[in-house]
């Protein structure tokens, strides 16, 4: 079976299943974190008191770690979680955003990739070459790196960390040992909507915590958040702008189909 | 007065008195309960450090204690903040959100309820089933729980706490003592956008705030609530979905009217 | 060349450079500041740690210090970054949201003043009679004092601390040193709306992160939130309300150029 047909069908895993999403992630996009994952049919849960973070995940089907707004009592909450989801097998995904910015972001990136083994690391260009040691140029939280050398970076950090690497960008780029895949879907707007990298990374944790592949997981996220930013572009009418692109984003994700996926969906493997 | 024309009447005596509400909330909905409370024509106050939130209260004409996301920090400041508003005969709405899904949310939930009379509380079938010390079945904070026996945990809660319980579903159960009602409004649609159950708590707190009946504010803020969402869905048009929804139930809530509650509200009592 | 002139063409400079905007700022309309910030067209950072906000701030054009939800850990990171800003000569705007409703606000926007040295500073009537030491009339975040002594609090206030002072209402007020002028636009509307106040404030960080001329920036931030106010609402069909009108703003904000600036604006000098 050729894979967007897996991805279309994943999506049917993933609302027959309504997997748990447990989220420790920042306080700027976390209601879009919440809305995304109840649009596309899965049931979020935000908790990041170390006194209850291991309870909650334990019902959990995934963990998003995204590190958008650290601070040292969510730090020691996203290691305390993140051993007891890999001690009971939960995929977590890590949205390193903005590592490199300060040194607070990539010892705390490190140090989750390297307790914790994510499943999945999502990030930019910028960020993904900072955590597989390149140079990378920095400037808050958007990525300005070019990305022409995203399979090698993917190829590395997949061998490094042992992780899927979902690169985001023009063109995304996803890589697990030797498979390696690219997605074409997506619109420059996205880009201008605070939350679409975090948002992108919830979907990873819906699909993964409904499916065993977590290669296909990280493909289908990735393919519904560009398929969405498309649908949301194209029903913009004249005087409409950002903020409703931002509104029906949320619509593309909620009336998403396996038909939506197999018709506009553009990967390309290898 | 029947019931439904005090309600229609409740919502003038919030308009003209624009109660203020202190709210200690979670970071995932705050934004929505901040707007909701406004849309209705209350006016929203949020703080939760401890070394304001007393002085705070002391404004205010009503307090949301809502538990969606808790630390270590805002447990205590709810407490005391909840201590004063009870010694100034400040209305106080706990929802205690998730409560159940971890010990932490359990013994917070009873620690306020015990040192604080939550003049309202309000929550889903699970959550007031764990308060009412029955099994329920959770699993993070969306309700899994029949709705059967709705009256009878209204019934032996607001008999154990003293406080109007309000438990939100498919229809509606408001319990005061002897008291009891039903609302039948609402739309599924509901349960796919979070904080609809937060917006719900909120806005019972702005009636409840300009009511001496708080069973009438608790059944007034739900029925809000209930409409909101029957008329946000008929409004949407072809290609219009869940992000759609989720704006126009402010319009909904800022656009109601004592009429669009004596025509839509549909409440029994007994 | 006069200031509406200037203001338009502080647009231009504004896209061009794209500066980066650090803000520390409550997590009530955190995501609004950030998505106002995009559609202007500057790039928003937000970072609280103690750890990393002298890093992060060094790469920024302007640092935003909004003090709506305060507590012990955000305000020694305020001051730290401050100095870091005023070390660094990258603007500093203050919002000092609720000053005066409890005393840790007064005395931590007092403080920030006094270490800091904000380059601007932006607050409603009631908040800024507060800084001026006048009596004012507090109930939580909304202004209700009235208007009429504004130009008298502006130019009291700009010579105290020697910043910007802008003071947003019906008319807004922005003087400087002996520079004193009104802006005319906005809409009622704005004020059903929360955050509209924050994102003024994110505005003028964007401009002024930009821009020489604070004075300018400060005029060019309010006039853009005021005119979007106007456009959103002119937008609005039959049936469409608040929620929406919120949705427009950032529409009419991400659509703004000199064009509807020069066109719109209404400016008083002196």
């Amino acid at each position: 079976m050729e894979m967007l047909t897996k991805i279309a069908a994943s999506l049917l895993d993933l609302r027959n299943k309504k997997p748990l999403v447990h989220h420790i992630t920042n306080y700027v996009t976390v209601n879009d974190c919440a809305n995304i994952t109840l649009a596309i049919g899965a049931s979020p849960v935000m908790a990041d008191d170390i006194e209850e973070v291991e309870e909650m995940v334990s019902f959990a089907s995934s963990l998003v770690l995204n590190i958008g707004t650290l601070n040292s009592r969510s730090i020691e909450s996203m290691i305390v979680v993140g051993k007891k989801a890999k001690e009971k097998g939960i995929p977590i995904v890590l949205d390193p955003v903005g590592v490199g910015a300060t040194s607070l972001r990539t010892t705390t990136a490190k140090r989750i990739i390297e307790e914790v083994c994510p499943a999945i690391i999502r990030g930019n260009m910028s960020e993904m070459k900072v955590l597989a040691g390149l140079d990378a140029d920095i400037k808050g939280v958007d990525s300005i790196a070019d990305e022409e050398d995203g399979e090698k970076v993917a190829r590395q950090l997949t061998k490094k960390f042992g992780s899927v690497i979902a690169i985001t960008g023009k063109q995304d780029i996803i890589a697990q040992g030797a498979r390696i895949c690219r997605i074409d879907n997506g619109h420059p707007l996205l880009s201008q909507v605070t939350g679409t990298g975090c948002m992108a990374t919830s979907l990873i944790a819906c699909f993964c915590g409904a499916a065993e592949d977590w290669f296909l997981g990280a493909a289908a996220g990735i393919m519904t958040m560009g398929l969405a930013g498309e649908l949301a572009e194209q029903s913009l009418h004249a005087g409409e702008g950002i903020g409703t692109f931002r509104v029906r984003l949320f619509d593309a994700v909620g009336a998403m189909t396996p038909e939506t996926i197999r018709k506009g969906g553009s990967i390309t493997n290898g």
